[in-house]
Formats: structure tokens, sequence, C-alpha cells
């Protein structure tokens, strides 16, 4: 017998496929089941909080915004730091904190594009209350030495935030194993819907909720279709971890090879500890934005920095290099679908552009 | 030309199928189009700033935190108002504001389920910052005195935040025209995504982000699919408002007569100003829940207060309503789809379910 009298809060959610859904889904088991895949990717305990947020950025904001909540204003612990690699989000919540009140210490980073452990003691202050880092960087592929970050925010009670966007479903690590107190990343890296992302802390590590209005950490009903897309998404990702580390790195070792060899071009960051899917390269004598446009012509699809005012140059300077280089350099990054094909059909598209830009160039 | 190479910030979305969707939608006019039928529903003008935001939650709480950020911190002014009536975020977030050095008064409500407009002035003060008020509550159907709201915040340089998630798409109003700094509410009561919200605000009126990383209002990505949703529902909204207020008003009409013929109901709210689509009726000497237990075994959705702990029991006690008339009551609603063959159907059987309870009553 169908509904006779709409209720007021279960009117029907974009027709009735999705409504169905909606119901079918909406008995708790089979929520907690697929919220198990996406604890089991980044390796988070039962006892671990979970946020499902709308993005990597709203979890970036709750994170700090718990941290204000709590121990800036109840402890005084009003001192807070981030490398100078990261993303808008956490930048502008610093920003954000400092209108409150605190007060944000940017951290150096060493030529490795890597946080400067040396540098990293004497910005620590009694009243510093958290360390927000990415885990591993889009750009340069850099992944930052989480150990010794743990051993030093333990160390000096500090709590740590790994914003892990880019380093989900690319490289094996376990939440539980790490030792940081939080965990965000975003769905859209990991080929969820862009309106997915999620949020982790550790037992007793502050919480509070971003937006309000319900019963546990987030107001407002689940985002049901965006929330499943992530839990599909985390149990590829989960599947494909072996084939990042071998095949995605295989495929980028032959591209870097190729690369030197057809365009001279130079491997940055090679002997950093890296994602296995991330290239950053310096094309000796080319312009960046020429090289992008013409390759996007191309249709290839490489970086200076996308969405965020994150961009390479400012990155690479960051990172001690010279103008020449953070001037010329693009970041490449590679899939699991990414194919040997693909990019053999590639290196001599990205050769000619080369080619042709420093003909231009050497013409004028 | 396939992409040889995947972007950093493109992955694909759910794959290919909404991936191109986001594409095809990714110009600016084709966003602004849609964004326009979410204005034309509200009678929002071109300057008024837009959000669309995950829920009506977020756009109540960015609302709050805006004038908290602007104009408690800035200019002192941290008193805040609400109704009794108010839903959970509001409540929460003015319990937020209380932790972070606000004060948050609750306007009392008349016997006709409005906001007493002869104790608003003096709870005001020269520090009241806001007043927030729901345009339209859910289950007494009262629609609030918003011209006199508007006068009295207006005289005394208050803002005014109306949240018209109950009234929208079923009475027709200008946001324009009414004269308040905010109006936000929730895809969800709208057949629109639960996923989705909106947030209108006057030029000038305090507006910052809530989650941060964006250019504008709000960081992370915007959610395409449920942002098309609520442009969808709007369009329809939109196209209803008519039959709204002539058809599903009839069908009301009908259905309290024959439940006052049938059940000795008793209409409340009879004589104020209402909503066309909500019923909220008194069984005299039937308990709510035993009948909102049967009416649901027979398909019928009533309401005593949804997923927020909004009781009709509270609303009613709060609009000076005897325990036993607050104990007896369901709220019913009705959307544009609800027919007279429905209404109709469903008479017999709530007079059997308020007949049977009656007689367990009397055997007792």
């Amino acid at each position: 017998m169908e509904t006779l009298l709409d209720s007021h809060e279960k009117a029907p959610i974009c027709g009735p496929a999705l409504d169905s859904l909606q119901r079918a889904w909406s008995d708790q088991p089979a929520i907690e089941t697929q919220e198990q895949i996406i604890r089991d990717l980044v390796g988070a305990s039962s006892e671990d909080a979970f946020v499902f947020t709308s993005s990597g950025a709203e979890a970036v904001t709750q994170v700090l915004w718990s941290v204000y909540m709590e121990a800036a204003r109840k402890e005084g612990k009003c001192h807070f730091l981030a490398s100078a690699l990261e993303d808008l989000p956490t930048m502008q919540m610093l920003k954000r904190l400092e209108e409150l009140g605190c007060f944000a210490k940017i951290i150096p980073v060493t030529p490795s594009g890597e946080i400067d452990l040396k540098k990293l003691p004497e910005l620590i202050s009694p009243r510093t209350a958290l360390l927000s880092v990415q885990l591993a960087q889009a750009l340069t592929g850099v992944i930052q030495p989480i150990e010794e970050l743990v051993r030093i925010t333990k160390e000096r009670n500090i709590l740590l935030h790994l914003d892990a966007s880019y380093a989900v479903g690319k490289i094996y690590f376990s939440f539980a194993d790490l030792g940081a107190d939080y965990l965000t990343f975003s769905g859209e890296t990991l080929h969820a819907s862009p309106a997915s992302g999620a949020l982790f802390a550790k037992p007793g590590a502050p919480l509070s909720p971003l937006i309000m209005g319900g019963k546990g950490l987030r107001g407002g009903p689940l985002d049901l279709p965006a929330f499943l897309s992530l839990a599909a998404a985390s149990g590829q990702a989960s599947l494909s971890l072996e084939r990042m580390s071998l095949e995605v790195a295989r495929l980028r070792h032959l591209f870097e090879t190729e690369m030197k060899r057809a365009c001279n071009a130079q491997v940055l960051f090679a002997d950093s500890y890296r994602l296995p899917n991330v290239s950053c390269l310096f094309f000796p004598g080319v312009h960046q934005e020429a090289l992008l446009y013409l390759l996007s012509r191309k249709q290839i699809d490489a970086s200076i920095g996308g969405r965020y005012p994150q961009h390479l140059h400012r990155l690479l300077q960051a990172s001690h290099m010279d103008l020449s280089i953070a001037e010329s350099s693009l970041s490449f990054a590679f899939s699991r679908m990414t194919t040997e094909a693909q990019i053999l059909q590639a290196i001599p598209l990205i050769a000619d552009a080369v080619a042709t830009l420093r003909r231009i160039s050497e013409e004028l």
C-alpha cells in the first residue's frame, strides 16, 4: 500500500529511485558495513571517531575548529603550527584562528621538500596546541617524515593532524599505527564524489561539531549517495594499493627515464621519499605555463597547482629552488588506471612540445 | 581523443557519466542559470549573496557564525535572540555562542503560536546583534508576523534571520520585499537532495565562510548533483505555489472538516495565519504516540516531531496549551502531490484508529 499522507521529514529525495535507496540503506548495520570499508583503507581502529563530511576542506576546518574550542579556549594553548606546503583550507583557517586571538607559525621546508625538522623545535612553545601537515604533497609527491613528527609532537604534548588527501589510496599507512591524532582526506582525489570527505580522530582528541544540529559530530542529514561513493572508492583504492606501489611506480620510473632522455628533463625530489604516482619535472629553458598550455591541447593533463592557489612555483621556491627551476617545472600524476601504452603515447607528444618551445625561445 | 594522463585535480567522479555531467556543467553561465531558479523561488535579488550549502543546518550555522565573527567580536554586539519554536541547529549554535562569551535569549510564544510581540521589546538590548526565527513552523504550520519583526528589528538596528525551510515552496514571499537580512532553507523539505541547502544574505549583512578553503563563501568543491537537484526542485516548487495556496488549502480544509465530524477532532491554530499544507489536530482522549503507531501501520505518515527533538508536545506547551492537548495532538502535512482520493481514503482509516483507541481507554 502506498503512503497516503506525506510526512514532514521524509519528503522523497530526487524521485523514487534515490528515495528507495535512502530507505534501503537507512538501517544502521548497512551504514556501518560501508563505514568499515573507509576505516579499513586508512587503518583506523573501531574506537577512532569518524565524521563523514562534505569535503576535505570541511574535515580540515572541523579539526582546527575543534582544537580551537577545546585546547585554545579552555587550556590557553593558542599556538598553531603548519608547514609552508599546506593547502588553502588549512592556511585560511589559521588566518581565521589568528582573528580569534591565536598565533600561527609556518614551518620552513628543506631542499628535499620535507618539513625542516631542525627548525621545528624552536617554533614550538608550551602553548602550541596543534601541528597540521600534509602527509604527502600533491604536486611534489614528497611524503613527510611522519615518524619524527609523531615523536616530536608526542614529546611536547602537541596534537598532530595529517591531511592525507593525496596519500590515501596511494601508499600503505595505518592511522592506528602512525600515532597521529587526526587524519582527514577528500573523496575527490580518491575518485569518489567531490561532495565527500572524511575525518578520523583518536579517542580523547578534541572533537566538536562544525555544522550544528545533529546528535553526533555533524548536523544535517547524511548525504547517502556521496557516502556510498566514498565507501565504494575506498574499497577500490584498498584493492589497488599493491598496483600503486608496484606497477604505477614502474610506469612512473619509465616516464621519468624517458623524459630525461627525450627532453633533458630533471626529476625533482628524486631522492626524497615520494608518492609512487607523482612526477615533478624540471624542463630547462621552457616556461611552465607555455608547456602546460601546449600539453593541454594534446589532451595531456599536467599541473602547476590546481583549484587552490597552491602553485608549484611557490612550493619549489619554499623548497629553496632557483626561480629558473620554479618557473620551468611541471607536475604529472598517474592513477591506477594509467597504462604503459598511454605513457609511451604521451612521451613523444611532451618531447615535441618541449622542443617546440625551446626552438621558439632560441629564435627570440 | 582521450585524456592520456590524469590531472591532480580532475579525478573522475563516480564513473564517466557523472564526470561528463560535471564537465558539461562546469561553465559558469550554466551554473548561474540554475542559481537564478533558486533565487526566483524566494524572490532574492541579484545583489543578494547566495551560498549553496550541504544542508539547512549548515546554512543556519553559517549565518550565526558570521554574525558572531563580525557583529559580536568586532562591535561587541554579543546578544542573540530566537523564538522558543526554533529547530536544533539554531538552538545548538546559540549554546555554542554562549560558550564563546555571547548571551542568548529565548522569546516566548503566544497561544496562537506566534512570537510574543509584546514581550519582544523588553528582551532587546543595545547589544542585541541578531533575531533568528522560523518563517513558518513545521508542525503547527503557524507563520510568524514577519512585517512586525522586520519593523522592530530595523528600528533597533538588529539583524533578522528567517529559517524558511518549511515556508519555501508552500507560500508566496519575496526575500527582496520582506526586509530580513538572511534567509536560509533546507533542500530536503523541498523534495531536493537532502545534501542541499541555501543561504541568502542582503548586501552589507555580515557573511563569512564556515568551511574554509574557497575563494568565495564556502570551501570545498561544488556538489553539482545536489545543486542541480535543488534548482530542479525550486523550479517545480515555483510552478506549484498556486496549487499549494488553492488546491492543497482546499484539501486541508476538507480534511479538517471531516476530522472534526468523524473524530471530534479540534483544529489547533485554526485562527492563526498558517501554511496551507499543515494540519495540527487535537484528538481528545487519545494518546498521540499510540495514534501515531496505529496510523503508521496503515501507511499514514503523521508527525509529533521528526529527526530533531522538536516535539509537538513541547511546541504546544510553549504555546500555553494544556498537557492534555499537548499529549493528544498530531500534525499532518500535505504535499503538492496529495490528491482528494488520498484524503478521502485516509479519513475513515484515521477515524477507525481514533475510535479503537478511545474504546480501549474506556475499557481500562
